[in-house]
């Protein structure tokens, strides 16, 4: 099918939006008016433009508050009409947008508004042009896609048909099934656009929170399966208003624009997908983590950390400077080679098993994700890898299985260890794996992330959340494979605006223990006091939980954090941030779901009541 | 009355949130349960804290979903509740918030409910403590004031009271009329919000977007004065959660937020004020702009554009390198010693002619705005000034009245204007006076300047706006004298997040003229182009607009911008911006009340297209 995304989803000048659209790959473009009436671009220009990128111009929107007017004010609106027909024509665009009336000089009246709209396709058609007439969910009577085929079809003139739009539709909580009963020649035009559950007015979400297919909560690839199945033939094309967007570099969000349109092809599915669809290969979905990787300053404190955890150095990189920790199967490499670490850890790499690596990185990169080139020693182990939105390295592995060539190979053995194999048997063991990593995102990188890793690696999301910070506001999206061996979280934190607030891209790695009370006093045995959770925290926990005078004992001399779902509990206790990183140890008792995000604001005020340390 | 703020209203931790709120002046403090929770400070440390800054904890908050459990469900209730009586005594606490219950499991049972929460006041009142009830907007079967004083009345304990909330109460439209038929012994707590009108659900409104009176759309005075007929002695408390507050430093939160119990309190007015209120005096309302100074590098090229746009330079400071600028009673003050302006011009301040400046100075003082100190030479003219929040200063003149020295007897006429006063006598005249003055604020700023304009001088406040930037969004608020004579425009930049996204904080000095057309002839002829304004503008204006051929030839031919509203006609254009400022001239034509916002997306557009030149 045809990709085409309206103007307005980019931010920039028009010629700016343009090039983006044509650099991402687009097939076409809907000029949204206003990008032009502001643009010093002559009509004639933008069309040259567009052709030179192998842009069509397939569509002209919007025209508003035309129909069901009392007649004294047709005449003025012809005109108006008379004129944007001359500006088509220039641009050299057939099809125009016209939605529905929100004019309270609107009449309720059908047959009015047929009669109208008749008036101005017949109009358009004598420019060559046809009229797509759009159902606001907002529109002052016309608010519902039947009622506006109603219209269409009692108007029944060939340069009159319908614009559907994913938005107006299912945010109305309409049943999207009749669409399917609408002649596929009369859906003139198909946009799309998403957005996440909101409980506000359906105008004001619509102007500032639309986002792309894949990064809401609507069930855009259902409406498409129905308009496909009516035969529709034209564009599929998106249409964002988001504040956020319209903030953001352009070429990025082109891209992303169109990595949502890909996966929603995907999602739509074959049959109805028509030839021409070019469908990724399958996601590859990870088995787990193989490690997290730090860039540190040379000497990093936070060896000792990993150490005081129960780590230990099982291997040193052959070529660089990197250690490889191990616990159980939880990896930690600390990489003193790369420049970011230099004023203390940073999280810079995630390694991901996968069942096919090589395929991992062929997903990835169908999706529009840089593939990393590695510069490696011709006996390095094969490294896949993909960069995430905020610069993450994401490499795909399989360690130590017999039919790949593991990573951990590029580690000699270190003496004291040179009796086993690559292996942690050295470690204390309470810890098992990687229970989870949280990420900081750049606010405006959000939504781009979140669509990158679900169609990307086949992650799902969680509901999303917020969370008071003593400075702001974080909003935190978890994102899981189905059996949650791999677990993600997102964060953006909306925190410390004012000059002399604090910096807060905090990354973590959350490490599953099998004994977290056995971690806990190892810690402090070892010296490293944990982040100190507050007594009022322990006063506050007996008033809602009565777990027993002994365990209350014991969390609250252990300095452990409690949380329960339906399903089980959470033990937790963070390390103290070193750099940009800290450590989270957990324990899941029972099918426990969450991330005790109930003690975050906890977690969060000791943090910045106790800055990170610099190494 | 006592002068209360809830720790959830600013940002830091407890510790900063009590000395910002100590520092502000209050008289007391509610303590927000999670600010304790996640509080290292033990309850005995707050209690000290709090008496050593005068600081009484008048209220402990929040007791949620207690009332109208199933009985099954009471035991644990209450537990929790005596565990909350102990923090409270620690604390040297007597009140506690119950906000009504928000459960699914609550039941819909008015004697139930009055039944539990007098047994919940009887335990209270052993400890010493009053229960007050306050009905949530959103409760689960109690979110009316009204209903929830039928319940105290039912349970009928002395223990037990309300809390009245203005968000709670107006947020739903209720009628607070029959607040007055509650006895004033019975209102436990009062507290003070209020929102700007935003059409979504009350929870997520109230969450996220409530601000101190006086900066939303709310009638907090009249609720407040509904209150205080009952009787009411208590506290007036102000309890906000608000998204921007929680990023913003908490000594500046708790000035602003003291400012707007002054500001209320002087609107809730005598009778009703009990003495003790110091109401500060009344706002003398600016009758006009004296000037705008510009702070300018040496050789600056605004003077050409101030020269081609008609204005003659009719003096020079005796002792300072400033120069007056003047045409009718429009006056521009070029201050080339003042360090900001070195890379181009900054509006660093504004004049306004005030009746009494004296009193202009008291009034802003009582409203804790910063008095700045003046070093002048003895001989100069007084100068009363303020700094308003973003740090414009306030200069409140009497220009060249007898009963007052004039600021203008400061500047030694020029040569060439020595025969005249210092005049404009030798300017074009078609421009008479500065129209409004637009400032961009820091985003976190924008209420707490509204407030200040809006209490201080007395402005009114107008619509809240959004305009499209081709790289994001602005928010702009107008706000003005009654009689129009002062104009000011606040706007927020929420534009060009990314990485090289564009810098915006523009401010303007509007002009007005009474021939825009011989202005925009006489720039051009100077060899200033003002900012150019696209084709596809007056191709769009045509289609909106039918003003005649003759006319729409003149618009386009001179570069002006059109727009009119039910008043009358706004014709305007624009330089182009040097550092930060550039100069709008505008003429209204019969009553027009606007400020052409329509036309801010294509003034944007072309800004960013032609970027500021240095000087």
């Amino acid at each position: 099918m045809r990709r085409s995304i309206a103007t307005v989803s980019l931010s920039g000048s028009l010629a700016d939006k343009l090039t983006a659209i044509g650099a991402a790959g687009f097939d076409g473009v809907e000029i949204f008016e206003n990008d032009l009436v502001s643009s010093d671009m002559a009509p004639e220009d933008v069309r040259r433009r567009a052709a030179d990128l192998g842009l069509a111009i397939e569509l002209y929107q919007p025209f508003r508050d035309f129909e069901a007017v009392p007649p004294d004010r047709l005449a003025a609106s012809l005109r108006r009409a008379e004129h944007k027909f001359a500006v088509m024509e220039r641009l050299g665009a057939t099809r125009l947008l016209v939605c529905s009336n929100v004019s309270p000089a609107a009449v309720d009246d059908d047959e009015l508004a047929a009669e109208q709209l008749r008036l101005l396709a017949e109009r358009a058609a004598e420019h060559g042009i046809r009229v797509a007439y759009e159902a606001l969910a907002w529109g002052r009577h016309v608010n519902d896609v039947m009622h506006a085929w109603r219209i269409v079809r009692a108007a029944d003139h060939p340069a009159l048909g319908l614009c559907l739009d994913s938005f107006h539709i299912l945010a109305r909580d309409a049943d999207p099934y009749p669409v399917e009963t609408i002649p596929g020649e009369k859906i003139f035009f198909l946009q799309l656009a998403d957005a996440p559950s909101l409980p506000m007015d359906v105008l004001y979400w619509s102007r500032h929170y639309r986002c792309f297919p894949g990064q809401g909560d609507l069930d855009v690839a259902g409406l498409v399966r129905h308009v496909l199945r009516t035969g529709y033939a034209g564009p599929l094309s998106l249409e964002v208003f988001n504040d956020i967007f319209r903030q953001a570099a352009a070429m990025r969000t082109a891209r992303d624009a169109m990595r949502s349109l890909i996966a929603l092809e995907e999602r739509v599915g074959s049959p109805a997908a028509p030839a021409g669809s070019a469908v990724p290969p399958r996601p590859v979905v990870p088995s787990g983590f193989a490690f997290a990787e730090l860039a540190v300053p040379e000497k990093a404190e936070v060896s000792g950390v990993l150490g005081a955890l129960g780590f230990v150095r099982t291997g040193t990189h052959r070529g660089k400077p990197v250690e490889l920790w191990e616990q159980g199967e939880a990896r930690v490499l600390l990489n003193s080679g790369a420049p970011d670490g230099a004023d203390g850890p940073v999280l810079n790499a995630i390694g991901l098993e996968t069942p096919d690596p090589a395929a991992s990185v062929k997903r990835a990169e169908a999706l529009l994700s840089p593939v990393l080139p590695r510069l490696r020693d011709p006996d390095d182990a094969p490294l896949d890898a993909v960069a995430a939105p905020d610069g993450t390295e994401l490499f795909f592995c399989r360690t130590a299985r017999p039919d790949h060539l593991s990573w951990t190979a590029d580690f000699s053995k270190n003496r004291r260890d040179a009796a086993s194999a690559v292996s942690a048997a050295g470690a204390a063991g309470e810890i098992t794996h990687i229970d989870h990593i949280a990420l900081t995102q750049p606010w405006h990188h959000l939504d781009e992330a979140s669509l990158f890793y679900r169609s990307v690696l086949g992650l799902r999301p969680h509901e999303s959340l917020e969370l008071p910070d003593p400075y702001g506001l974080l909003r935190s999206r978890a994102m899981s494979t189905e059996d949650g061996r791999v677990r993600m979280a997102l964060n953006v934190a909306y925190v410390g605006a004012h000059d002399g607030g604090p910096d807060v891209g905090w990354q973590h790695v959350a490490l599953a223990s099998r004994d977290i009370a056995a971690t806990a006093r190892r810690i402090r045995a070892a010296g490293h006091e944990p982040l100190a959770v507050p007594g009022n925290y322990y006063d506050d926990l007996e008033s809602r939980h009565d777990l027993g005078a002994e365990r209350h004992r014991l969390l609250r001399e252990l300095g452990l954090l409690y949380d329960r779902d339906e399903h089980g509990e959470f033990l937790h206790f963070y390390t103290v941030t070193t750099g940009r990183v800290f450590f989270e140890v957990v324990q899941r008792v029972g099918g426990y779901r969450g991330y005790g995000a109930v003690n975050a604001p906890v977690r969060l005020a000791a943090q910045h009541a106790r800055p990170s340390r610099p190494g």
